[in-house]
C-alpha cells in the first residue's frame, strides 16, 4: 500500500481488512450499502491546519485560509471547514446557501465565478457576505448599479487573469489571457476607473487562479509578482490601495504512486516569502494573504468503496494487451467523472483482501451504459470475485460534488469516519428522490 | 437558421423571437426561469411515429421498437414513450421504477447493464420484467440461481460483442471484443451450456448493441450477420431456437449543419433487408426484431434554453485567433456535459433576435468554475449582450440525464410544449432539494 495516497488513519488488519478513521470498510459496505464514499475527519482537520499553521508561521502580515467548497461541499463539510476556523469560497447561490446553513459567517465567505446571475449577486448582497471575487466589466457594471444605494460599500476584489501557463490539464487551466475567467491586464485601467465611481463598492483586493494540479512552484511565484505589479499599478494610477491578495489554490494532489507529493507547507512558505519580497521591492505594505485550497485539503480524505458486481474475461487485443479482465463495479462515471473527463488515472485496493497478493493486472469498469465508464485501467489487483469490496484512494474532491443520477442511479451516500465511529453527513439517493423533480402527464 | 437541426415545430416571428412548440422561448423564460430545457411533444412522438410505421413497413416479421431511456427518462417521457406504443429498455432499478410509476406494463421493459446489482435483478424478476438482457456468465449464474424456484421462466436475452468497429467516440464504441459489454462470441457456448440447465431461464434472444452516433449503415449490417450466425449456431449445438434479434440503437443524431441527416426509415429499412436476407441463408424462422432508438427519438426534440449573464473580450492569441468574445451563460456543463466529455458540438441561436445578422464569432462559457466549461467554441451569433436568451439545438439527449449539481446549481426544469402550450414535467431543482440529503454534525 502506498500509504500516502490514503488517508492518515488508514490501517490492514491481520485479517486483510482495510479501515480507515477506525471503521472497517466491509463493515461499512454493510451498514451503509454500496457504492459509498467516506471522509475520513482526522485527515480534513489535519490538512486544514497544516494551511493555517504553515500561513502564521511563515507569512509576517495576516493569512486567511478559504477552502473552496466546489471540490466537495454540503452541510457537514462545511462545519468542519469552519471549525478548522477556515473561511468558505463559493461559486453560486447555492453554494452560498449551504455555507450560511452550515453557520459559516457570511463575513467570512467570497464569492467566485464567470457568470454570477444576477439573483446570486443580489442573494450574496442580501445576506452581507465578505467579499466578492469579480469577473468581468458586465459584471462590475451590475454589482455598481445593485449596489448604487447601499449604506455599507461592498467589498470585492478584482479577479484577474495573469497570463501563466500552469502545465495542467487543458480543462483545468485557468490562467491563460484567452482564459473564461477573469480581468487581462490590460484592463485593469478600466475596472479601477469603473470603482471610483461606484460608491456602493470597495475595491479591496486582487485574486488570480491558475488552475488545479499544479506541481511545480514556479507559475505560483510568477502570478504573486503579477498580482503585486497590479496593486503598484492602481497605488500609482488610481490611488487605490489594496490591502489583500490571494494566488488562489491549485496546489496539486498525488493520485497514483508515481506522481510526486507536493509539500503544503513548502508552497505556503514560498509564497510567503514572494509576497513579502515583491511588496518590498515595490514599497507596497503587506497586504492579507488569501490561500484557497480545495482538492488538497478534501481529496485525500476521501476513499470511494464499492461491490464487485461481475467479471469478464478481456480478448487479447492490441492496446489491450495487458489486463485480463474486467472487474465490473455497482458505480463509475456518474460519481466520479473524472477518468471519463479528464483521463483522470487512481489508486485501488481491495478493502476485504487487502493483504493478499495483487497478482492480477485487472480493468475496473462502471456499471453506467457507456464503454468510457471505466474507473481504472491496468491496476493490479488479487483476484477478485463478484461480492468483494474496492476501495478507491484520493477520492474525495471532484466526485460527488459532480456526481449525476446517470441511468437513474440512486447517487452514494457519504459516511464521515473517526475513531471507530460511522456518521452519515449525506444520505443515499433514494428512487423517491429520483423523482421528486417529475410531474407526470395527466 | 438549419431546420433539420431544431424541432420539427421550430418558427420564427417577424420580431425575430423563436418558437417551439408554438411557444416564444422568451416567454418562457420569463415563466419558468433559466437554464431551461424544452421538449417539442411533436417531434418526440413523430420520431416514435417514424421507427413503428417504418418497421411494419418493411419488416415482414413481428417488429417491437423500445426507447432507450438512458437518452432522457422521467415520468412523463416514459408515458409519452409508452403511449406511443413503444416498449422501454431500462439500464438500472432507478429506470426501471421510474418506468412503471409511468405506466409502462413490465413486460414492455427490457433491463440492459453490464453490472446489474443483485437488488436491481430481484427488484426486476419481481415485478415480471418483460425481457434481462444479459451480459456476463457471472450475471447468468447469479440469475439461474435467483430464478431456481420460479414457476415461470424469466425471458433472457444474451448480449453479445460482435467485435464490429462502429467508426464513432471511444467513449460510445461498444462492440469492440474488448469492450466491457457483453459475451465474446467464443463464449456463447459456454453461456448456452448454462442456460439449458438453467430450469428458471427462457433463453429467447440475441442482442447487441455497437455504440452510438453512428452514421454508417455496415456496421449494423454486419452486426445482423453476426447475430444469425450465432443463432445458428445456437440451434445446431445447443438446439436452442431463437425468436427475437436486436441490433441495438445507435443511429446518428446530426448536431451542427455539417454533419449528414441519417434516414430513420432507409435504417430500419436496410436492417429489415438483412434479416431477412440472413434468415433466408441461414434457413432461420424470422425473428421479431426489435430495435432501441434513444438518442434519435429525443435529442432533436430538446432545445436548452440559457440567458447571457456577461460578456468578455478574448485577447487574440494562437489557436484563439477566431472568436473574440466569451458569452457567459447561466448553465453549462452541469447541464450538459457532452462538450466537456466528448468533445461534443453544438449549434445555436439567440432566442430573442433570431432574425439579427450573425455578424460575431464568438465562444460560449458556461457559468461552472472550470476552464473545460466551454459549451460551444467559434459560433457565429447576432452581437449579443447581458440579458439576451440562447437556445441550443438537439439538446433532448444525454443532457439532463446525465446532469450534475456541480457547483450547487440546482438542475434545470424541462417543459414539454406543445400547440401553444407549456407543462412543467420535471420542476427545477431548489436550495432545499440540493440538502435534503444532508445530515449536519451536531
Amino acid at each position: 500500500m502506498d500509504a500516502f495516497l490514503w488517508p492518515d488513519t488508514v490501517g490492514v488488519s491481520a485479517a486483510g481488512q482495510l479501515s480507515i478513521g477506525g471503521c472497517e470498510l466491509a463493515a461499512l459496505a454493510r451498514e451503509f450499502g454500496t457504492p459509498l464514499y467516506l471522509l475520513d475527519e482526522a485527515t480534513f482537520r489535519a490538512q486544514c491546519r497544516t494551511y493555517r499553521s504553515a500561513l502564521a508561521r511563515h507569512y509576517p502580515g495576516t493569512g486567511q485560509v478559504h477552502y473552496a467548497g466546489k471540490a466537495l461541499l454540503n452541510t457537514a463539510v462545511a462545519q468542519l471547514a469552519t471549525s478548522e476556523g477556515l473561511g468558505l469560497d463559493v461559486v453560486s447561490g447555492g453554494e452560498l446557501f449551504v455555507a450560511l446553513r452550515a453557520g459559516v459567517p457570511a463575513t467570512h465567505i467570497h464569492l467566485h465565478g464567470n457568470a454570477k446571475p444576477r439573483a446570486e449577486l443580489e442573494q450574496a448582497l442580501a445576506v452581507g457576505i465578505g467579499k466578492i471575487m469579480v469577473d468581468s466589466l458586465d459584471e462590475l457594471e451590475l454589482l455598481a448599479q445593485l449596489t448604487a444605494g447601499c449604506a455599507q460599500p461592498q467589498p470585492i476584489m478584482l479577479r484577474l487573469t495573469p497570463d501563466i501557463a500552469a502545465n495542467t490539464h487543458a480543462h483545468i487551466e485557468t490562467g491563460r489571457a484567452t482564459s473564461k475567467f477573469g480581468f487581462a491586464l490590460d484592463m485593469l485601467d478600466a475596472a479601477a476607473t469603473r470603482i471610483a465611481a461606484a460608491p456602493g463598492l470597495q475595491l479591496v483586493g486582487l485574486h488570480a487562479h491558475i488552475g488545479s494540479q499544479i506541481f511545480q512552484q514556479t507559475p505560483f511565484e510568477q502570478t504573486i509578482a503579477v498580482l503585486l505589479d497590479c496593486a503598484a499599478q492602481l497605488r500609482e494610477r488610481h490611488n487605490l490601495p489594496i490591502s489583500q491578495l490571494s494566488p488562489g489554490g491549485g496546489l496539486g494532489v498525488p493520485y497514483t504512486s508515481d506522481q510526486p507529493l507536493p509539500d503544503a507547507e513548502a508552497y505556503i512558505a514560498a509564497l510567503a516569502r514572494a509576497v513579502v519580497a515583491g511588496c518590498t521591492a515595490r514599497g507596497l505594505p503587506l497586504p492579507a494573504l488569501v490561500i484557497e485550497p480545495g482538492r488538497s485539503i478534501v481529496a485525500r480524505a476521501g476513499v470511494a468503496l464499492y461491490e464487485i458486481i461481475a467479471t469478464k474475461p478481456i480478448p487479447l487485443a492490441e492496446g489491450y494487451a495487458s489486463a485480463t479482465r474486467y472487474l465490473h463495479i455497482d458505480g463509475g462515471m456518474a460519481d466520479n467523472i473524472r477518468p471519463a473527463l479528464y483521463g483522470a488515472r487512481y489508486t485501488a485496493m481491495l478493502a476485504n483482501r487487502a493483504n493478499a497478493p495483487e497478482t492480477e493486472l485487472v480493468h475496473i469498469a462502471g456499471r453506467y451504459c457507456e464503454s468510457g465508464d471505466v474507473l481504472l485501467r491496468d491496476v493490479r489487483l488479487p483476484p477478485a470475485a463478484p461480492g468483494d469490496l474496492l476501495a478507491v484512494a484520493v477520492a474525495g474532491a471532484y466526485t460527488l460534488s459532480m456526481a449525476s443520477a446517470y441511468n437513474l442511479v440512486p447517487r452514494p451516500a457519504l459516511v464521515l469516519v473517526a475513531e471507530g465511529r460511522a456518521r452519515l453527513i449525506q444520505r443515499r439517493e433514494t428512487y423517491a428522490d429520483l423523482v421528486a423533480r417529475d410531474l407526470p402527464l395527466v
